[in-house]
């Protein structure tokens, strides 16, 4: 099976590839989407980088867009200025029925700087931000590309460009507050005495994590497809024996553990998804109960059919142990969404598609049977 | 990423590896899930393939009995003799709490005969079969192992092994046309003057079809996601131009076509599942209504938002043609299942996961929201 394919990249590996390049010091330039009209196929905030010397990382549109943009993005590598370039596919001439491109896509090209900084430190420490862009302005003294970005440490600007001004920024607070909380992206207009001010107001969460508790070769499959969905993979054996990464190709992490302490193997529990796939009723037991009562991770995946989870509450009540309404949303027995598929692949395709889901707030099921947009977030545009 | 896992191969896999070691005339064993007590990881069915000269492949536990059954698969192969052996890991000593396995399992260990060649001969004109194999038999004329296989051509048993007896096959044709149609595995006893007879019915379907109508840059995840996912995946090409397998190594067949012939791509068109992805909407549009309205494709999936259907229905209206119900209902769009998840991989896995919910009569929502036991096909045991 081939993964060499640079446009499909997660945004895991996007992340990753923007920190080496600022590490490295490196010339690149970075476009994202910023506005839609009409059926595109990526939404605002997708992203794709342009290193100097290596392909191009990443997709902004299904593949009308990235050759176009390539030009643009050698511009901005060179002047070390953002540009919004407006691709209206609409017409169907230039890039239209030949390409199989519709809608109308602002995208912003700019130079990877020092502007991406305090992005990149908060991703590295498992929180989001929001990265608030000119990308127009009536005011000369607002340059596009004038950037601030805001984390949970407060705001930041780096050195390299304008910052947004104080009176633009109390404006987007909120708008900046919903994107970090919900990782979604979209345009917000802030009216200044000087003019209008569009800013893009890009809500970038951390790769998810995805915690797999078990050390059967059935975790294989399951790592393999979370790994592919983009998110960051930790095998957490009960048994110690397997803890090993050349066990476990596709994990990111391996840690040996045990039930009652698998809460500190992750950095981040509330953004953790953990699957309990030990096999061992007595090991589940013990670790669903300490992720419900003792952290707030949010999803606990028990593998197995209902009446194996009736069995392990049974024996949580008589250990005097009686799960909350609140603590048993977080589980989700039997794992997965329904793909009736019992290989070992569809298995872990059924559970890997469910943390997604869980990760969105989106329900599974089929699109087709529900109403309204097909990305359920709250767009953070008033 | 890595794929080398013999373990977690895919269905089309093991089928290929039985169809290529028959071929060569290749001395190997098979061990086949018969019945399940408990919640045991894999359903009847699930097989693995033991070559004398090679590594096993695939699946019949989370790995509690791939080990012991090694040496049931070397005695197969020497004595070419079908053996059932059933492994009782619920007292948890030899197999239980330490490799973290349950249930009661029987399997069937056989050697690799002719007794296959009409299963596989079957599965290669993409049809389905039902494999009736003597488990257990109190009658000295029925030996173990003892098989017909039942396919659309009707009732063959090879040369290697004993028929199952005409007055226990006219018992059992019911039982086998439901595993056939179906594809589930389940015990059947028959009763017969000579004493009990207990038939394994393995109801055996060919590899599902994944047909992706595009040739953007979004193809090649759905392709590399639902290869991995045991489809046959072809990509079909509107414009010819990079109708290439080189353009697409994940594809099983890339193929140059016209949207009004693409029909003509479609070896056994009742079990493909289309996805049009063109992002041409007159493509789009004269393929699904040549879909629709000449195939019997169960499962077309339209990319992008309700609107789009909208219009291609008001495009389809204008040029007199109204879609029935029934039409309708093969219809999936917005496409996918609802992972909210919008990066390309993300959408892959979003569109993989509901063409195969829909060729295993599954409906994609959570597991854990649903009443009623996790496989819901109809098991053939009366």
């Amino acid at each position: 099976m081939d993964r060499d394919d640079p446009w499909s990249v997660t945004d895991r590996d996007l992340h990753d590839r923007l920190a080496a390049l600022r590490d490295a010091d490196a010339t690149a330039a970075v476009a994202t989407v910023v506005d839609v009209e009409g059926s595109a196929y990526r939404r605002p905030g997708a992203k794709l980088v342009a290193p100097g010397d290596d392909d191009a990382l990443g997709a902004i549109t299904a593949g009308c867009l990235e050759g176009p943009v390539a030009s643009l993005a050698a511009d901005a590598r060179e002047s070390g200025t953002a540009a919004v370039e407006t691709f209206d596919l609409m017409d169907g001439d230039e890039w239209g029925l030949g390409l199989g491109c519709n809608g109308v896509i602002d995208v912003l090209v700019e130079p990877l700087d020092d502007s991406f900084d305090p992005l990149l430190a908060a991703l590295d420490d498992g929180e989001s931000a929001a990265v608030l862009t000119a990308i127009a302005s009536d005011d000369p003294d607002v340059p596009l590309g004038a950037r601030t970005v805001v984390t949970a440490d407060g705001e930041d600007a780096g050195d390299d460009r304008s910052g947004l001004p104080d009176g633009a920024l109390a404006d987007l607070r909120d708008a900046a507050a919903e994107a970090r909380e919900s990782g979604t992206s979209g345009v917000v207009t802030v009216e200044r005495a000087a003019g209008d001010l569009r800013v893009f107001v890009d809500g970038v969460e951390p790769t998810p994590d995805l915690v797999l508790f078990g050390s059967q070769n059935d975790v294989h499959p399951v790592a393999r497809v979370g790994a592919d969905a983009g998110f960051r993979v930790t095998v957490a054996s009960a048994r110690g024996a397997r803890a090993d990464t050349d066990q476990f190709p596709n994990a990111h992490r391996v840690v040996g553990t045990h039930p009652t302490e698998i809460g500190d193997a992750l950095d981040r529990p509330s953004r953790a998804h953990v699957v309990l796939m030990s096999h061992n009723l007595v090991d589940d037991q013990l670790a669903l109960e300490h992720l419900l009562t003792e952290t707030d991770v949010p999803y606990v995946g028990l593998m197995g059919p209902r009446e194996r989870f009736e069995e392990l509450r049974e024996a949580l009540a008589d250990d005097g142990v009686t799960l909350t309404p609140d603590q048993l949303d977080r589980v989700s027995t039997p794992v997965g969404l329904d793909l009736g598929d019992g290989s070992p692949t569809g298995i872990a395709l059924s559970i890997v598609s469910e943390a997604l889901a869980v990760a969105n707030d989106a329900e599974g099921g089929r699109l087709r049977d529900q109403s309204g947009p097909i990305h359920p977030r709250t767009d953070p545009t008033p």
